[in-house]
């Protein structure tokens, strides 16, 4: 499928992620379908004009009918779908996901999939601390990243379909990494930062400091308001690269807080330059 | 000095800080003049009518002739300038700080100070990563905290002074604390999150991480660019608080990776849940 020929696009899993796929699709004139076992998320797509068709039942008419198909569902429940209901896609049909961790996804679906269909994974890097379609909102790609992570299984069409893809939703960069490189990424940059988040908040209980926060504390517990059962499973399913990142973090904080302790100044200072240095490529971008 | 009288202000000390301070206090209508070493922070106060009269000398009829004299200098300067050069204050005069330390400051200075002017101390909770009075401004006050930090020493005359000094700067809350209990919470909200933040930037070589940075990577660091002289000398200052918040933050992660590595799903679920609920006190305000 091209997406230049405007086709029939079916969303499984119609929440926050797959409901701001949906938006920015159907705006753009293509005729997009999902499918939800929450009724109220079907009713309420159609109602917004977000979806122009919508089934609660995994046996549709909606899947044969698609040329692209989108999933939005949790990594676990995704593998099983695919596993009981593939035989339902059309040949040819494209299919993708949305899923924050590809090793342990990516490969075990292509590994199952009938061979006439396509799996190219892809991460739309955006979010926001709260669920459903009745929240989704397109406008949180503009300015994120999308990563699409191929295998040796992939077609070089494939490839630029899911890039292409990024493109329309509005993504301000696309990158093509390994399923293995997304993973340590996003182990760092993002599941790292959410640990972080979480243990500031639940190592100490501090209402009282209500009054006293500054912006520091804020920004750096802003995620810390999370989706524990996406989450939880995230971190399970990258276990290996975000026990190394959170390793490496308990070392390098150990040594700070043993500078400290030992009144190494010139020490502490040295990291904060380091620190200060290399921050600042975050800001030039 | 009743704040209502327009008083003589002298700002000792003329970075990003006291220029602040000297921005929304000659707007107001004082008379506020500054010393400071650096003949270039005087000019350009001068030059941009920020001040109405300065010197580079520590040996200046303007120390005199303030009715009130505000410290914008390190903690360590500080109390050296007080011991030095404290006869040359008129009987009477108010004297305040902006320091980001309590204890290991204000008993120091009080035990030095004539018994004829007076010490209350004050940590105005702003701050930019941009220093020198060249980058002053005092709109950074809007929206933040003014802590006051009297001992047995003060007089009531002189906490109703110094809140009264936050609200005409234009702080969205005046809160009293003791030093110790000032400490603790900076300890907690300030110091710990930026030896967070500077460890995430230490840890690991993540230049080539710019491209796939989210908001969450770039928010839990914004802070990471620091002022390594001054942020050093402050944690030391705070050291045995500060080591007891980074231990226990060490070892609440510790935990939470303990899990992560035995697979404890809902143990890692429960301190999200608890990290949710906990954030959410923070959005109220």
């Amino acid at each position: 499928m091209q997406w230049i020929s405007k086709g029939n696009i079916l969303i499984v899993g119609l929440g926050l992620m797959g409901g701001s796929y949906a938006r920015a699709l159907s705006r753009l004139g293509y005729h997009v379908a999902a499918i939800d076992t929450r009724e109220e998320s079907i009713a309420f797509a159609l109602k917004e004009g977000i979806i122009m068709d919508g089934d609660t039942s995994v046996r549709s008419h909606l899947i044969s009918e698609a040329d692209a198909v989108i999933f939005g569902l949790y990594p676990k429940v995704l593998k099983e779908w695919i596993q009981e209901h593939q035989e339902q896609f059309r040949p040819g049909t494209m299919i993708t996901d949305v899923t924050g961790v590809k090793s342990s996804v990516v490969y075990d679906v292509q590994e199952i999939l009938r061979p006439d269909v396509e799996f190219i994974a892809a991460h739309p890097m955006a979010g926001r601390e709260v669920y459903g379609v009745e929240n989704s909102d397109d406008r949180m790609f503009h300015g994120a990243n999308f990563i699409v992570t191929p295998t040796e299984k992939n077609t070089p069409e494939a490839v630029e379909w899911a890039k292409d893809l990024g493109r329309i939703l509005g993504f301000r960069k696309i990158s093509v990494l390994s399923p293995e490189e997304h993973d340590e990424m996003i182990a760092f940059v993002s599941q790292l930062t959410h640990c972080i988040a979480v243990t500031l908040m639940t190592c100490s209980d501090n209402h009282h400091l209500v009054d006293y926060t500054g912006d520091s504390f804020r920004d750096l517990t802003r995620i810390a308001r999370i989706n524990d059962v996406m989450w939880s499973e995230l971190f399970l399913m990258n276990k290996k690269p975000l026990l190394d990142k959170m390793d490496r973090f308990l070392e390098e904080f150990q040594e700070f807080r043993d500078m400290l302790e030992a009144e190494d100044k010139e020490g502490m200072r040295e990291k904060m330059r380091l620190s200060t240095e290399r921050r600042a490529w975050f800001d030039k971008k």
